[in-house]
């Protein structure tokens, strides 16, 4: 009789978007004609910027010729892409992070969720609630019940930081999801000694880094001292380039950087993970990569912060009535998302706005015990639908 | 102190293609003018197919406009190609398998190695000697140790049965990598009774099953009866449509298939498969998905198959050659893999062609210890270099 993986029971449920959409189709349902404007997701909206979709159509014809054809590539990502990155998103803004360091792969939640395989079962992981809920999944169907939650509350600026933290394993997210808040360097810095010191790791989520335009704010944990030998990087063209159906991502592991075996011996984590990817995955796309390679183009970055900076137009537009409406808003400034404190139930909060202003948002419950009382809302939408949210949130709050 | 998953460096490291990598490049360093024949890759040489290529420019020209944008898209694959799967590979084929029994995924190396993630951790598992690695790797890396060899011989036929195997998971490929050897109906039958009999599971490999041309010959496991209550099916369009650097596969998990908690009560396996897909994969990309279902028309299956045939043309010539030479040859009919007996060791095998002919075929050992004696010959190659090689082949041997 085969057995299965107990822990998979052992994941809380997440009901959170099948639960919004059954109560929005319900509000349809009943209000046929109402247009709904969805704030919820966070999911873009704009297309591909041009040069990506040159590159595209150049990959597909290399696709179409023999002498072009690229089958398997290298697990790790082709160097062409490597190489790139490790210019434009790290020696360009003064980190040093070499091509070799740079592992690319089909998505930043893939990374997120298959890292832990590198390390023992009984590992103690620190997460911030709220919550991205892949960290804390993954870790549970690994069999791992020893996970700490980190408050982020208005109290601390929603960024918590180590002190009392015992745990081997910490993932940090900045800019956050939900709550869309940033980490200055010190707080990073109080992250990096945390777990140098105590020979821990640090799992750094940095998929909305094209979202900071505060200046100071690192963009990389390697802006921080020593990070190199305690923190790997996890980043996303996802929402820098509107990759989210095109698939890219890329985790950074540094030279030398270890964990240890049961006898104090240190181990490599790029061997490790390089060992994973290679066993267990075939490489990103080869038109996915092409594409990325234009994202780090001269073109492709304008073309691609513009489409940003819309985004973030987004979320100041909203940022502002919200406040001028009388609520603490946390985010936007340099993150998709904003974190608003309703003063009350979040999910009689988010049937408010849908019941009366037709605008659905994501009620931070569903995101943790500490996000209860707020509300996320995303700047992915067109103008068009942003202003006339606005608007309908102004008659109604 | 993080400690590291100890069962990573249990696994035996392969330097297989390193090992072949090397010896090739020493080689062509001491013989600069020679020109070396590569039939030792199982990757692919011809360009995608004309309607493959059309269908990706225009999904690219999807994700470049704002109204046919598509961002994120269901991690167990669009409902388009869902369905186009369950017609083409399936119903057509006169095997009831229904669209949401398919998850489709980003190849079938990634779900080969993810789906032991669903069982628990001292589960028996049974792989044929030799062996694509993958099914054995992956199985050490989550720490399981007790893993069955079933030995593949001529004595057998490539092709080995149940008897006396005391195993919960038999990874069965069929037709094989490597030896190319297909499985009867009544073959594969008797694992199924197998199967069902001890409540175990197969996981049927089934990515080469578009060379399958002999009549009689099962291209599903779902042919046999009873295959739906114990068996998953993982499919690729890698070798069927070339796409090797475009990356789509995917698994067929059928509705009611179970396996069992501690207590004995029966968990589906869908639904552990779709909660691991959905918490660690973020579905393949758009324009894969809309490449598969290209291949999927009439015009894509006509050429696809043409192209197979090409590939299998090649096999073909050289099973004729190698046998006309006095060499029992497997493989070769349903299958791009030639598996010839070389009356002797496998690597000094190797070496000599490489010496003498300059053409790189891939020894039997370095697929496990049953491999010894053999060597792996690949059909992938253009006709031209086909035809040089053989011409070489039957100077040297």
């Amino acid at each position: 009789m085969l057995h299965v993986n107990e822990n998979y029971s052992k994941i809380k449920p997440t009901y959170l978007f099948a639960e919004i959409a059954h109560r929005v189709a319900a509000h349809q349902a009943a209000h046929p004609e109402a247009k709904v404007i969805r704030l919820g997701i966070g999911d873009v909206t704009e297309p591909l910027a041009p040069s990506v979709v040159a590159a595209l159509h150049r990959a597909v014809d290399d696709e179409a010729d023999r002498s072009r054809f690229h089958g398997y590539g290298p697990e790790q990502g082709y160097a062409f892409l490597r190489e790139k990155i490790a210019e434009v998103d790290f020696r360009a803004r003064g980190v040093e992070v070499s091509a070799d360091e740079i592992l690319v792969s089909d998505g930043a939640k893939c990374d997120c969720g298959n890292f832990q395989e590198l390390f023992a079962g009984d590992v103690r992981i620190a997460v911030g609630d709220p919550v991205y809920p892949v960290y804390v999944d993954t870790n549970v169907m690994a069999g791992r019940s020893d996970i700490r939650l980190l408050p982020c509350t208005a109290a601390n600026g929603f960024v918590p930081g180590p002190e009392g933290c015992d745990a081997d394993i910490v993932y940090l997210c900045y800019p956050n999801n939900p709550t869309g808040a940033v980490a200055t360097k010190a707080q990073l810095q109080a992250w990096v000694d945390w777990a140098n010191e105590r020979k821990a790791l640090i799992i750094f989520d940095a998929a909305y880094e094209a979202f900071i335009r505060t200046p100071g704010i690192p963009h990389s944990i390697y802006e921080c001292a020593g990070a190199r030998t305690c923190a790997v990087e996890i980043r996303s063209f996802s929402k820098t380039a509107g990759f989210t159906g095109i698939r890219c991502g890329y985790t950074v592991v540094p030279d030398g950087l270890s964990a240890y075996a049961a006898d104090g011996r240190p181990v490599e984590l790029r061997g490790m993970w390089t060992r994973r990817q290679t066993t267990k995955f075939n490489g990103a796309s080869y038109l996915t990569q092409r594409a990325a390679e234009a994202v780090c183009s001269p073109e492709g970055q304008a073309e691609t912060r513009a489409t940003v900076d819309f985004y973030l137009g987004n979320a100041a537009i909203m940022k502002e009535a919200l406040r001028g409406l009388g609520y603490a808003v946390t985010g936007g400034d340099d993150s998709p998302y904003l974190w608003v404190d309703v003063k009350g139930d979040s999910w009689a909060f988010f049937d408010r706005l849908l019941a009366e202003a037709n605008v659905v948002t994501t009620p931070g419950a569903g995101f943790g015990a500490a996000g209860e009382g707020y509300i996320r809302i995303s700047a992915f939408n067109s103008r068009e639908n942003v202003l006339e949210a606005v608007s309908r949130l102004k008659k109604v709050l």
